[in-house]
C-alpha cells in the first residue's frame, strides 16, 4: 500500500482551499432547506430507536461536522436513518431496558463500537467487503424493514403500548392491545398520515398551478412534515389534548450536545459486537449507495476507503455527545443535493441550524404529540418498501429470487440481524456453489477454421481417441475436484480415449490444491493409459505451474495453441474438413 | 435429483452377487492380517480418545459391517482413527470428565451426531461441500494435529499426569510434572518407541535378506505393534512391574460389544454438535481421499453421496454399540489393499476377528503397558507429520503457504477445532477476495487478424476514442462494483473516450446483482457522454439478460464479434496493418 497523499486523508484540504462566494451562497440555501427538513426527522428516528427525542438532534450535529471534514461525497447528509435506527433499537433492546440510563449508554456505546469498525476498515482498506452483500440481498432487507418499521410506529398511531420486533409478534401484540385504543390520539395520527400522504401525491400539482417552479414545488413537498408537527403540536397546546392520553414528546433539556462517554464494559462491547457490524455494514452500503449516485450526476469521485473513514468518525463524534448509530441518509442527501449543495460546508451549516434548534427550538417541541412523528416516519418508510424487485428478480433467475424473498421472510420473521446474516451466507453460499461447479465443455474443431467449439452448440471435428475439455473458469480447491470427477465420467478404462486435452484459454488462475487435483488425474489416467495434456495455457499460470512437481510428472505434452495439440494427437481429423455426421437438431 | 437404482443405495446388492470362491479366499488371508494390525491400534486410538480401550474394539466391529453393506469402496478399512480419536477427545473433554460415565455417553452420542450429520449430507447430495476443505488446508490440519497427537502420549511414556489441548498447555503441564517421571515406565516406552522405529526403518532390509517376498516383508513390518503390545504385556506379568508403577491397561469387560444408548439430551445435543459436524467433515475428508487414492489403482468408482451415507450408518452402528466416532483409515485400509482385499467381506471378515479377540483375548490384555500403547500411536502418527506441504506451498504461492501455516499455527496453538474451522475460513476468505477482483485486460486489434489480446502483452491496434474491456471471470454481485471501479478509473469525464466495449467472452453468467451494476455502469457513462456496448456474449447469458431491462436503457449495441464491434466504433483503427508505435520493453 502507498501512502495516501494529505488531501485524500483530509479531503476538506481539497475542496475548501477553492471555497467561493458562490460556493458560500448554495451552501447556506441548501443549509436552510435541509435543517428544516431534519428537524421532525431527527426526534421521529431518535423515537424509532428507543431514545429520547433529542437524541436525533445530537445525532445530526457533530456527526455531520466531523463527515464534512473528513468524508469524499460533496453532498452526503449524514444523521440517524430509518433502517439503522430499528437496528439500533433491536439490538440495545436486547441489552436493556428502554428508558433507563442503561439503554442510552449502550446506544452510545454501539455508535462507539460502530465507528471503530467502520474506521479500522477504512484503514485497512476493507471497503471491498461491501460488495459481498449483493443487490437483491440489500433490497429485500431494506424492504423488509421499511415494512417493520412502519408497523412499529402502528401503535404510537392508535395511542397503545404494544411492542415486539418481528411481524408476527408484532402482530400479536397490536392485537392484544386494540381495546386500549385512544381516539384523539388516532384522530391526531390518522390525520397526519392523511395531509403527509397529501402532500407527498397532491401537493405538488397544486403548487405548480399557483406559479412554483419545479424544484421549488419539490422542495415544499419536503417541509410537509414541519407543516405537520407545527399543526399537531399547536392542536395538543391550544385544545391541551395532553389531558385526553395524548402521548406528547414531553419536555427536552434545552442546549448543545451534552459530553457523553460509551461503556467500555467488555461485557457490554462483547454483546453488541456482532450488532454493531452489522449496523456498520448496512449503513455503509446504503451511504455508499446515495454518495455513487449522487457523485455520478456532477462528475465527482467517491473514495470507499476514505467513505469508511469518514462514517467511522461520524458515529465516533455521535458516541461521544449523545447520539447513536447515524449513516448517510437517502432523503436527506438528495433534498441536500436538489437544494444546490456546494460543498460540504452545507452539512457544517446544517449542523449550525440543528444546534440552534437544539438550543431555542426545543421548548416549542414539548406538545409535539407522538403520534405525527409517528406518521412522519410511517409515510418516509413507505418510499423503502419495493417489491418490484421481488418480480425483477424472479424474472431474472430464480436463485436471486430465493436470495430476495429469503432475506425478507427472515427479516419479517426473525427480525433485521438474522434476516441481513441470512441473506449475506446465503449470497455467499448460492456464489460458492455455483464456482464449485464451473461450466467445462468438450470442444471440437470447426471445419476450415483453428478455432474449438463447444461440441454440443456446434458442428465440429473430433476424434474419438482425443477428447479436449475445456473448463470455462480458474482451478481453485472447491472446484478442482468437480473437473476430475467431470473427466473420469467421460473416460472410462477400456474405452476408446488415448488422449485427454486441458485447454486452459479461461483459466486464470491455479491454485495448490487444483495443482495436486491436476496430479492426480493425471496419475489416474496413467493407470487405465490415457496421456493428459495440456493447451492454451496463460502466462502467469505457466509461471506458476513451473513451480510445482506437476509438468515434470505428466505424461503428455504443453501446447502452445489447441490446433497445436489437436493436429499433433490426432493428425488424421485436423485434415478433415467436414464435421461428422450429427444429429440436426445438435446443429 | 432422479431416484437411485437399489445398487447404488445398497451396493451390497452389487459386489455380492459376483462373489467367488476366490474372492473368499482373498478376503479371509486380508482380513487375518487386518485383524492383527488392529487390536493394538483399537486399543491405543481408545486411550488417545480418553476411552476404555475396549471402546475402540467396539468401534471396530459393527462399524465395520454396516460399511461393508453400504460403502461404495471395495478396501476402505473403517474404525477409530488418529485425528478423530484426538478430535473426540477434545471435544467431549470440554462437556465431560474423562473416565465417568458421563464422558462414555458423550462420546456415544458425538457419534450418533455425526452419523445422523453424515447421512443427512448423503440423502441431500452434499458430498461437494468437502471440496471447500482445500488440499493445504487439510494437510496442515493433519500434519499438527500429529504432532499434538504424538505430544499428547508422550506423558503415557514418561508415566506422568500431565494434559492440556494445545502446543503451549501440553508443554507447560509436562515441564510441571517431569518430577514425577517413572524410571519404568521409561524404559518400557523408550524401548517400545526404539523397536518400533527400527521395525519401520530396519526390519523390512533384514527380513528381504532372509528370504521374505517384498509384500510380505512389508506385512511383517505392520505386524510390528503387535510383537511389541506381546513383549511389553509379557514383561510387565512376568517381572511384576504393575507394583512399581507401571500404568497398565486393567481389567477389561470380556464379551461382544455392548447394546448402549447415546443421550438425547438437547442440552448436550446443542454442545456436541459444532464439534460433531467438524468430525464428520474431516472424518469424511480423510475417508474420501483414502478411498480415491485406492479405488482408482483397481479402476473401481467412488460415490462421495453414498459413501456419506456407508460413514453415516457406521457412525450410528458406532453409537449404540459402545464405540466413537469413525472413518475409513488410512493405514488399515493401505494394509487391506496390499493384503489383497477383494470386496468388504474382508472388512466383514474382520470384525468377526476382532469380535473373536474382543470375547477371548481381553484377559490377556490385563498387564498390557500404556507404555507402550503410546508409543505404537507415536510413531504411527509421525507418518502424518508431513512438513514438506510447507515448502510446497511456499513455493507454488504465498497465500496458499499463509493457509497452510495459518492452519498448523492455529491448530498447535488453539487447538483442533480452532484450526481446522480458521483453516476452512481462510480458503473460503481467500478465494472470495480473489474472485471479487478479476482480471479484467484492456484489449486492442492484433495486427492483420480479427483477434484481440490485451494492450499490456502484445502490439495491438487501438484507437483513443474506443476502449474494449475484458473482464475474465463471470459477473456477480462480489465482482461486479470492481469492474466499475475499474471502467471509471480507465474512463474520466472530459476525456478522448466516446465509446467503451465490454468483451463478454470469458462471461459464464451474469446475476441480478451485476446487472444492476451494469445499468449504474451505462447510465455513468450516459451521463458523462460515452456510450456501452458489449461484445461477444454468450448464448445463456444473451437469454438471461434479454430478461431484464438492461439491453433497452444501454446506449449502444450488442456486436456478435469483439472484431464487428471495433469496425463500427473505429472503422480507421480496423483499416491499420501496423500498431502504434509502443515502447519496446511493453512488446
Amino acid at each position: 500500500m502507498k501512502p495516501r497523499p494529505l488531501q485524500r486523508v483530509l479531503p476538506i484540504l481539497d475542496w475548501g482551499r477553492a471555497y467561493s462566494r458562490q460556493d458560500l451562497g448554495s451552501d447556506a440555501v441548501a443549509a436552510v432547506i435541509v435543517t428544516i427538513m431534519l428537524i421532525p426527522q431527527s426526534l421521529a428516528y431518535a423515537i424509532l430507536a428507543g431514545l429520547p427525542p433529542e437524541a436525533g438532534l445530537y445525532a445530526s450535529i457533530v456527526p455531520i461536522l466531523l463527515y464534512a471534514m473528513l468524508g469524499t461525497s460533496r453532498v452526503l447528509a449524514v444523521g440517524p436513518v430509518a433502517v439503522v435506527s430499528l437496528m439500533t433499537a433491536t439490538s440495545i433492546g436486547a441489552v436493556a431496558e428502554a428508558g433507563t440510563a442503561g439503554y442510552a449508554v449502550a446506544a452510545l456505546t454501539l455508535a462507539g463500537l460502530s465507528g471503530a469498525i467502520l474506521l479500522a476498515m477504512g484503514v485497512l482498506r476493507l471497503g471491498f467487503l461491501a460488495n459481498f452483500l449483493s443487490h437483491p440481498v440489500i433490497s429485500g432487507f431494506i424492504t423488509a424493514s421499511g415494512f417493520l418499521i412502519a408497523l412499529s410506529q402502528v401503535r404510537h398511531l392508535l395511542g397503545i403500548g404494544a411492542g415486539g420486533g418481528t411481524l408476527p409478534e408484532m402482530i400479536l401484540s397490536l392485537w392484544g392491545h386494540l381495546g386500549d385504543v385512544n381516539p384523539v390520539t388516532l384522530a391526531i395520527g390518522g390525520g397526519s398520515v392523511a395531509f403527509l400522504l397529501w402532500v407527498r401525491r397532491g401537493l405538488n400539482p397544486v403548487l405548480r398551478r399557483l406559479g412554483l417552479g419545479l424544484r421549488a414545488a419539490d422542495i415544499a413537498v419536503k417541509a410537509g412534515p414541519v407543516a405537520a408537527v407545527a399543526a399537531g403540536t399547536l392542536a395538543v397546546w391550544a385544545l391541551s389534548l395532553e389531558g385526553r392520553g395524548v402521548a406528547v414528546v414531553g419536555e427536552v433539556p434545552q442546549g448543545l450536545p451534552p459530553l457523553t462517554m460509551p461503556s467500555f464494559s467488555p461485557v457490554l462491547l462483547g454483546q453488541l459486537f456482532v450488532p454493531a457490524l452489522l449496523i456498520s455494514i448496512i449503513g455503509f452500503v446504503e451511504s455508499m449507495s446515495v454518495a455513487q449516485t449522487l457523485a455520478t450526476r456532477r462528475r465527482q469521485r467517491i473514495d470507499p476507503d476514505q467513505e469508511l473513514i469518514g462514517l467511522g468518525a461520524a458515529n465516533l463524534g455521535a458516541a461521544f455527545t449523545g447520539g447513536y448509530p447515524v449513516t448517510g441518509g437517502f432523503a436527506r442527501s438528495v433534498v441536500n443535493f436538489d437544494a444546490g449543495a456546494a460543498t460540504p460546508a452545507a452539512g457544517a451549516f446544517t449542523a449550525l441550524g440543528l444546534a440552534a434548534a437544539a438550543f431555542w427550538l426545543t421548548p416549542l417541541i414539548q406538545f409535539l404529540p407522538v403520534a405525527t412523528l409517528a406518521a412522519t416516519i410511517i409515510v418516509a418508510v413507505l418510499s423503502l418498501v419495493d417489491i418490484t424487485t421481488l418480480r425483477r428478480a424472479w424474472a431474472y433467475s430464480k436463485a436471486d429470487f430465493a436470495a430476495v424473498a429469503v432475506t425478507i421472510l427472515l427479516t419479517l420473521g426473525l427480525g433485521v440481524e438474522a434476516g441481513v446474516s441470512a441473506g449475506v451466507i446465503l449470497s455467499v453460499g448460492l456464489h460458492l456453489y455455483r464456482s464449485s461447479r464451473p461450466h467445462i465443455a468438450e470442444v471440437g474443431l470447426v471445419p476450415g477454421t483453428q478455432h474449438f467449439r463447444n461440441i454440443l452448440r456446434h458442428k465440429v471435428i473430433t476424434d474419438p481417441a482425443l477428447v479436449t475439455f475445456r473448463p470455462d473458469q480458474s482451478l481453485y480447491f472447491a472446484n478442482a475436484r468437480f473437473v476430475e470427477d467431470h473427466i473420469f465420467e467421460r473416460v472410462a478404462p477400456g474405452g476408446p480415449v488415448r488422449d485427454v486435452v486441458l485447454m486452459c484459454a479461461a483459466i486464470n488462475e491455479i491454485d495448490l490444491s487444483a495443482v495436486e487435483t491436476l496430479e492426480a488425474i493425471n496419475a489416474r489416467l496413467r493407470d487405465i493409459g490415457v496421456r493428459l495434456h495440456l493447451s492454451e495455457v496463460k502466462g502467469p499460470v505457466m509461471d506458476r505451474l513451473k513451480g510445482a512437481h506437476f509438468l515434470h510428472e505428466m505424461t503428455g505434452e504443453v501446447y502452445l495453441a489447441q490446433y497445436d495439440a489437436f493436429s499433433a494427437l490426432a493428425p488424421e481429423a485436423a485434415r478433415r474438413v467436414f464435421p461428422a455426421d450429427l444429429p440436426d437438431e445438435m446443429g
